[in-house]
């Protein structure tokens, strides 16, 4: 059986494809989103996610849409584009409480999300909560920095303190205080939430008097990590315990 | 006393600085480049690297140079561009052994090379060896990851091995193979250079041979990690040793 290729931009699929690429709310409310990257599509599809595909190549089955270069490139947000796109439902996760749980707060810079996110799936943590204040989860270059892991771990973008209320997360703060302790010397309880802050301005004063206790990252010669580095060595040091 | 201020972006100054600041080779035959952002033009200033600066501020000595904004914006890479750019001689460090040392073979982010080089700093390391086929050092996102690291640690764009054989580097690969350890468990000699590989193939087997061992860190559900992640968790714990 032969499918038909879609050739113009103007068919009203694609069109309502191209409106759904830049609409946020829309992707939000209609669940659905479209990826792009090898490793990323491989993980929507072995979560069965994919809706259907949109590519140059052979197809062989019904559901997937053979198309023109043209097209493709007309709804890749890359420089660029492979040869498929893939039009994915988003996960949906139990909101419940979690074990070892990720709190982000104001992360902005997408590539330092994907790679958070990246890190929290092969450091076993099993759950994250990204503070509305943050960069929109499912950006381009968020899925493209986690590699596929962002389909892998239950990701929430809502409130963090509404999220401590709703499940008495006990918070550990990556912070540096007279009080706070070096992560490789800290104990971890069984069950927390540890949180990374802004780029810049690190955690907010609401969360920090939310948290329980607060840990850093020994340090010398300049003030800071970048932040996908230092949640990066905290989870691998949390994952050795 | 009142400088002159530049307005003109065909001013004679301003042309051979535009010309500069996309030319490589002409930015390392001259040892000079253009720098954006406070963190990296304050730490050039700190290491007395910073030849002059143009800014729309008012300036008070005689070596730097009232620009006007459309100047600025002229030369800068940004696309919201400070106030400041600042011309810059590029540090030049001792030929020697150094003793914790990193070798980065094909690196090709910009943003990956600058956060190594952020780390390398934030965890005391010694010196940097950049191969040729990675990203080149002095791309304006190399610098603004960095953020102002990279004129804090001798780094040198050579042969690996070449350095190598100059030196007698006892190399250390990040790769994973059956006689790999992990990171966590490893005794690290004195004096060493531990090697990090290209983000899609990893190190190379030539690289490989020339190494007295193989470290990786342990993770789960995924492949890999991005490697300035890698990179910094391996230096990391490497500094508590």
């Amino acid at each position: 059986m032969e499918n038909k290729t879609i050739t113009s931009v103007n068919n009203p699929l694609i069109k309502k494809l191209y409106k759904l690429r830049d609409n946020k709310k829309q992707q939000l409310s209609d669940g659905i989103i479209l990826v792009e990257g090898k490793n990323n599509i491989d993980e929507a599809r072995k979560l069965n996610l994919v809706e259907f595909l949109l590519t140059t190549n052979e197809i062989d089955n019904n559901k997937d849409i053979r198309v023109t270069e043209n097209v493709i490139k007309k709804l890749s947000s890359l420089k660029n584009p492979d040869t498929t796109i893939a039009v994915v439902k988003l996960p949906v996760y139990e909101s419940k409480k979690y074990k070892r749980v990720i709190f982000l707060e104001g992360i902005q810079d997408p590539g330092n999300l994907g790679t958070i996110i990246r890190s929290a799936v092969a450091f076993n943590f099993d759950a994250i909560y990204l503070s509305k204040n943050s960069s929109y989860l499912y950006n381009q270059k968020v899925i493209s920095s986690s590699q596929g892991a962002i389909f892998m771990i239950p990701i929430f973008q809502m409130d963090l303190l509404k999220a401590i209320d709703l499940y008495d997360y006990n918070v550990i703060s990556t912070h540096l205080s007279e009080e706070s302790e070096f992560i490789d010397k800290t104990n971890f309880p069984e069950s927390f939430a540890i949180a990374f802050g802004n780029e810049g301005t690190g955690i907010s004063s609401e969360l920090l008097s939310r948290s329980k206790s607060n840990v850093s990252i020994k340090i010398s010669n300049i003030d800071s990590l970048n932040v996908a580095i230092a949640a990066s060595i905290a989870m691998f040091e949390i994952s050795k315990k």
